[in-house]
Order: C-alpha cells, then structure tokens, then sequence
C-alpha cells in the first residue's frame, strides 16, 4: 500500500475509494463503502472516525463476520527455541516470538477458551503491546461477556486501523499514533546535567527482560534520541538502568553506595510522552513521571 | 570457648591469660602472652588494641610465620554443584559455597597466584563480606607489594580476632563490631507511613541474586525488626524491592506506573547503620542513605 | 488544683469528687456529681469521656447556661501596642495579646456578631491555636446554624477540660494532648546528618511573622530537643529556616544557590507528630510530612 | 546610537569607526581607534574582544584616565523617599532608586572609602546586579589592592561594553548575555503538570522583598514565557512563591499541611538558564537546579 492523499480521496469514486483502503480493514471493503458516503473528510482523522462509525453501525451479524475473517494471532507465536537471530535483532525486545514453554503453554490454552467461550479469534492491536501485557488483556478479557468483548474486539480494530491508516493517506488532521520515552539525569551535587553516564532500556517479562537500547548521556544529560520516539509505547514493564558509579568516583565510598541505578516503571498509555529523569547524588536519588 | 570476663582475664596469671584467648589468634599464643605484661585493661577496646599491637611489633619473620599458620581460604569455598540443602539455608545469600564454575576457576587462579606472590594464605575476615567483594578485594590485594600485603593482612586479622573477643569476652567498652540495615515508606500521597507494604531484600551478585529476607512493612510503615541487625552488613551490592502497586491501586493507571519498586545499593562499612528508605507516590519516589 | 490520683477519685464521696475537679469545667459542678455516678474509671481517658458524656446528656436549657457561663475570649485579647516586654517573652509568638488594629477591629466584629446569633461567648480551646486559626475558625463557625454551633462549643470544651484534666490528675491511661514538632537534616551530598546547621522556626501570620525557637542540628542532624514538645502543637502555619550557605561553602556557587532554606507548613493535628525533615545538597533539596 | 551591521563597521575608516562605536565606552575612543587596527573581525564576539584587549592593553595611566572618566554610581541612588511611581513601576524591584536609610549612608560610606583608596569612581555593570549584590560586592572590592582593583574594574568595563555593543551592533557572533528563569510544577500525586497554580516570583533583599512577576501556570505546568527572559538575571536572591492549597484541596487536612510553597535560590551566573522546578504532593516536594 502506497502512501495516498486525503484530497484524492475525498475526489474518488467510491469504489475507488474502497479499493485504495483495502488494507486497512481485514476482508471488509463494506466499510470504507458505506463510509465514502459521508465524504469530503476534513481530516485524516475524521476519515478513521467515518470507518469506525461504519464497522460499529453494521447489524450483528456483519459485525460477527468481519471478528471471524481476522487472522489468529497465534500465527505470530513461536516457542523461543524457534527463534531466528533476524527476528531477535528486530524486535529487540520480548516478541511473542520468544515465548518460554511455559508462556506457550498458556497462550494456547487462552486461544482455545476464547475460540470456545466467542467463537471469533482474540484481537489486540499488537503494535501497542509487550508480550506480557497483551498475555494477562487475554486472561482478562476472556472473563468478558460476548457483547462487552465484541465492543473491545472492534474498540482494538479501531487502534490497528488507525495505525494502518497513517501509514496509508497524508492529509491535515493525522491522529497521534506515537508515544515518546525519554530520560534526564541532572547531578544534584553539581548542580548540572550529569554527561556521559551509560543508560539502558529494558523491557521486563515475566520470564525474563531484554534490552532493548543502550545509550550514553550527552553534556545536556539528556540522550541524543528519545530511548522510544516514532511509534506506540509497548504496554508493559521497563526498567531504565543508569551507571552513576564512575561519574562520582572519588567523592563516594568504596564500593559507591550508587552504581547501577534501576528505574523501574510500566506504561499504560502507548501514545503518551513518558519522560523518566533521574536526579542523582552519591547517596541519593529521585525519579518522576515527568512531561 | 565460653564467655569469660574482662575483669578474670585481668587477674589471671600470664599462661593462663594465653590459654583463655587461645581460640582469637591461629596458632600464636605468643601474641597473648606479650599483652599480658601490659594489663590490666579497663575495657574490651584496650584489650583487643593491646594485642593487635603486640602482633604488630613482632619482628618480621614472627609476622610472616603467623600470617603462615593461618588457614586457606580454599577450605570454604565449594562448586555451586556440591552445595548442599542446608548450607543453602544456614546461609541465606551467596555465599562462597554457591560459587559458579566461573567464580571457582577465578578463585582458585588468585589464590595460586597469592601463594605465589606473597608466601602465606590469603586473609580477609569473611563476616564482613559477600562473595563478590571477596573475590573483586582478592584481586585488588594482589597488586599490593610484600609490606603493603602484610599489612593488608594483619588488618584483617584485626577485624577477625575482634569479632571472635567479642564473642568471648564480656565486660566493659565491647567495640562495635555490628552494623544495621532498615528501611521505611512513606506514602507522600496521604503524609503517612505506608503500612502493609511487601518488601525483600535481595543480595545481588555477578552471577545471580538471592533473596536474604521478606517481609511487610507494619503501620509505622517500617520493618518490625531491622532487614539485618547483630552482626556486621557484608560488604557488596543490595536490591530493596517494594511491592507498591496495590497500596496505590484505584488512584493510578493500568498497569500502574510503579508496581515494584528497587533500590539498589552498596555497602562499604559492615558497622554502620544504613537506613534506605522509600517515599514514593503512584507516580514519583525518592531514597537517599539516612540514619 | 494540686494533683490528685485517680484511685484517690473513685473513692471519694461524690462531693469530695466533684470539689476536686472543680477547676476542670466552667462554673459546671454538676458534671463532675453527674458522672461521680458511674464510677469507679480504670483510665484518665474514661473519666474525661464519662464527664463529656454527662455535659452532652444534659437538657438544651442546662447545656446553654453551661455555654453561657464561660468568660468571653475577648478578656485574653488587646491591641499590639498594649503589649508588654514581658508577654512577648513569654509567648514567644504571635498571641492573642499581639493583634494589629486591623486584627483587633475584626476580632471585634466576629465577637459581637457572634453573640448577636448564638447568645453564648465562642468558645474555642486556645491552647490548640495560633492566633490566625482562631481568626479563621471564629468567621467559619459563625456560619453555623444553633445546634451544630452548640456542639462545637462542647467539643472545644471537650479539648479544654481535656487538657486541664490532663494536668490535674495522675493515674493510668492519660489521653494525648501533647504533640510534637521535629526536623533532620540530611546532606545527600556525603550521605550523612548535617551537623551545625543553624535552624530556626518561626509562627507565619497574616500581620507578621515571630520566631518561636532557634537552635543548631547535632551531630545526627537533629536538634538537640524537638522543636516543639510537651504541649499541643498549635493550628497554623510555621515556616522552619535553615541556613545551609556556610556548609556548603566550597562546592558551589557565589552567592550560594541555596543559602537560607524556608520550609513552610501547616499543623492540622495539634496532638500528632510532625517530623520536617530537610534532604538537602548545594542545588536540590527536599522535605515531606515525615513520622 | 542606532544599530549599525558589522560588515559595514569592517568597511569604514578608523575614524567612522571610532565615531558608530562613541557609545560603547564611556569618554575613551582611542580604545576603539586602537582596535580599528586589526579589522576586519569575523564576529560581534570578535570585535568586543579587540576593543578589551586595546583597553587591558594601554599604559597605566591611560587605564587610569579611562577609569577617572567613569561617571560616580552615585548618580544611580537616591533614598527611598525620593522615588517616583514610574521609577517603582520601571524597575519591578528593589533598584538603588528604593534604599533604605541605613542602605544609603552604607553606600556612602563605601563610596568615599573607595574612592580615597583607589583614586576612581566604583564602576559595577548594574545591569547583571540586584542592589544587595551590589552593595556585597563593593564592600567585598574594597579590600583589593589597587592593581587587582584596576583589573575587577577593567572586568567590569567589558560586561557593561558588551551589552551596549550587542544593542548596537549587528552581525554573526552576537555574544550571549541574556538568561533566563523559568519554572516548572508536577503533580507527583496525578503524575502530571498542575495546572492553574498561582506562582509569583520575589527579590529578596536585606531590607525588603518585591514582587517581580506574578502568573499562573498552564496546561504544562509552566508559565506561557519565562519569568525573566531577554536580560542578564540579576546577581542576587529570589523567591518562588507557589500557591498549591486549591489544587490539593479535598485530598489534604485543613489547613492544608501545603498552601504557599516558597522555593528560596540565588542566581550567580547573570547570563546562564536556571530551572526551577516545584514536584509535590500535598505532603511533599522537591525542587532543584535543571537545566
């Protein structure tokens, strides 16, 4: 799918116009042909909200249909043993391709009590998820009614499809579809951005953690880049992991009662600006949620 | 060795004097009986430093045949494999019978170059450490020339034969020979102690981690009892872990942004009193070496 | 009023009773024969409760003339310019005897609007306040209709003869009325208590501020006494000052980023513990409601 | 002096070229004629450098002369009674225009002491100065002797030479004279900025505070422009005054254990960023030095 303008858009005809999203819905051109009735859109996002609109207002039925043509997302699961060295360095970080067999074993289990208990597959929009958080959205969304959890299968297609739909069309108006991660350290005893202190990013899995960047601060104590910028924060849990030992050395003790710092913090809201600064003396620190 | 009392050893006869501290030096009963000229002692303190000075002032090849007659630290120390359920428990932490193959070759490679080097065992009063500071403080000593080792040594064996006068002699001005570890949250949402909060705290050494004890915190938001009191902290690298999540759960997101939380930090002074508490929010918290 | 024993109270003639706690409520003998009756009192604390539980019990006409017969607040009260060298010493802060023209003309309104709607003297139990809590509370309560104003009277008179209770009889079980107010000050630079810092506490007011107490920290960054202590902390704003500039000298700016540190606060709860601390390096510091 | 471009300044004649830069030192244009020599300069930096170097450079007695030129700060001071509302409201702070009594004749006293040890009128660059530092630092000069003196002066001739030359002069290379203070205030309870919080900031001098800006923070916790900006800070002492009571109202005692948070720092460096940030809760803060 090539990128496509918005003013193009508005000018097509509808079949046109279900044609050039096509991708953006699993097997249900119904959508963006009931939508491009409701044209010109003003905004990309006023397009996606059209979409939405459309797929919710359908009978049940057509709803049903459209849950059952998604793929499983079982397909994009491997036990960890399976694991290529490519699709480790891509993702860098604790992909559902690396589950322990543990974590298989109950992924499975999970995927047959969903089919059984809803009969369409479990849909989560994976783009906005660690492996752990999209593991316990499924135990918990199985306790879910049908009608409740038919309302959070489409609420999840609304986030794939809005992340599809960025990729897809230029215009005014583009929904916030990305998150930001970033740190600080300030060193209190100098009253200045601490440089050069070596900075990491883990990702933290109930069967173990990843790195997912590592870094060192520049002399605005900050890092160069956002440790995450450009895309959805992973729900999840992260541990920053700072080495403040060799930045005091001298003014401290033997061992320094502060070497490796670990922040450790989760993200709730994927598309949120996170920013996690350290304030650091040889005997002290604080962390925040900061802005 | 039963207790004996200051005011006894005062009154005793030389040989007797020696006899009764026979168990504090390894095999030098002569170290005793050079101190028993100078009695009586008003204290525990005066006592233990007039026999540390008669070791000190014994010509050079009484020194060396002393620091000889001390036993290899080898003795204690065990592959991971051959350690067995018990000592596990009696210890608690890492200790060097739970050395991995790594740590074992290490080990015995400075300890063959110790021998080498200097001629007598290497010595260091064990209480006073964990694994890895044995091992990184080994390696440190062995830069050391002859005298500055000997020294090094007799050190040691200062801060051995007073936990062992300790042990056995009761009386006045006992030298400290304890330090404390303890811990508090405060909940700066509310101002108050934060009670009911699980906290462990954990050993965390080049190869692995182990958890020294658990706990809750109590409506003063403190420990019942010190996390270690009544002996001396091991010099090496901690982790303070506390589980906050459900203490805040209702005023936060999903997950929450701090769930649980670690402190990690070094000891240097095994007399000391360390109190590393926590102030936390859902969202902020800040520790710092208190007193 | 002497001391006398609690033991000595519950077997007295109910005569004898009530002359010995003569002095704890206003012109009231038939509390104290009232609760006489249910005697004997294991505690101070269920004799007090048993007197309240008497006043409250009593018909409206019994508990107005009650109300009717304690003096007016304003005999306590006088204009700033009265004020001798003497009472400025012994209060040692901004007292009822210390208002402003200003102060004085509103105390007066609030005075006669008051027993213009009420037809009693506010009673209010001054021990607990500052000068500007009385101040504010008087304007609140005056918002009150009979009834609940009837009953803030009696629970101010709860507080009073609480504390004249407190001084006037020994025996188990003393309720709290004492409080207290302390502070620390920890130099997060070195990791330990900040000795010799010259600290000072001062009463905040609307008309003006008056320093209750100033003292040093020792060498546990405490002060040798609690600022505050043996009474009831007094509602209202405080601000501690701390003059931190001279232990810094050296490591930092000129002038000193932080010289003199102002932590203003207010005390809600005169019978709790308020611990201020101050974590403090030359270009950061912190404080919270400790405990 | 209207601003004039450094190419064109590069192009003139010595004399034209001592003529545009008239202003920049006080009765002197050999300085610039001198530094008309070594054109063209690359930079506005360049170009302040040159003329400093032609004034450090010149014989003794030319220095002298240049100094003696210099008009008395005199001038600049008047009593407190003699100050004008416009001047009150121009300077928005304790200006040498509002001394005091005893400020005045301390003033004179330093000025005639000056000048009968040095010979010269006491030259300060005002404009990087509040009137205590000011006062500080000439008392504090007065106890150089006079070859260092002539050197603070000298130093002080290029601070107040390069603000004129950066007002006057265009081109690549302007040097930095501006900071700028600005604030920041975290809701540590919500993990966000507070909003709406009332912030003032104050000079606080030896005999008196004022009020230099008053505003409310935004939806990002800060202020829509720094509180100084576009100008040197001035050298002395500031208070931050955050008014937090309203935004924790309902979630904290009564009184409010927080209401006015005053943040209390000195600026050192008049062309440097300070940051001053308030992270609290309605039992806590912190703030610190940032960047």
């Amino acid at each position: 799918m090539t990128t496509i303008d918005l003013a193009s858009l508005n000018a097509m005809t509808p079949e046109e116009f279900a044609t050039s999203l096509f991708g953006v819905f699993e097997n249900a051109p119904w959508i963006a042909e009931s939508a491009a009735r409701v044209r010109p859109f003003a905004t990309v996002a006023a397009l996606h909200a059209a979409l939405m609109e459309s797929a919710r207002g359908a009978p049940a039925e057509a709803r049903l249909a459209f849950l059952r043509g998604h793929p499983e997302l079982a397909g994009k699961i491997a036990r960890a043993g399976a694991m290529t060295a490519e699709s480790v360095a891509e993702q860098g970080s604790l992909g559902l391709n690396r589950l322990s067999d543990a974590e298989f074993e109950r992924f499975e289990g999970l995927n047959a009590a969903y089919r059984e208990k809803f009969g369409f597959p479990f849909i989560v929009c994976v783009r906005r998820h660690t492996r752990d958080s999209i593991l316990s959205r499924f135990a918990r969304r199985l306790e879910n009614d049908v009608a409740t959890e038919m309302d959070a299968a489409l609420e999840e297609i609304g986030l794939i499809s809005r992340l599809r739909l960025v990729a897809a069309v230029t215009g005014p108006g583009i929904p916030v579809t990305t998150g930001r991660l970033s740190t600080h350290v300030l060193d209190t005893v100098r009253g200045r951005p601490a440089a050069g202190i070596p900075v990491s990013l883990h990702e933290i899995g109930a069967s173990g953690s990843a790195e997912i960047v590592a870094t060192v601060t520049n002399r605005d104590g900050r890092t160069d880049a956002p440790l995450i910028v450009g895309e959805p924060l992973r729900i999840g849990t992260y541990e920053l992991r700072f080495r403040v030992g060799e930045h005091f050395r001298g003014s401290t003790a033997d061992p320094p009662f502060l070497d490796m710092v670990p922040l450790r913090f989760s993200v709730s809201e994927p598309e949120a600006h996170y920013h996690v600064p350290l304030l650091v003396s040889p005997w002290a620190y604080s962390t925040y949620r900061g802005s």
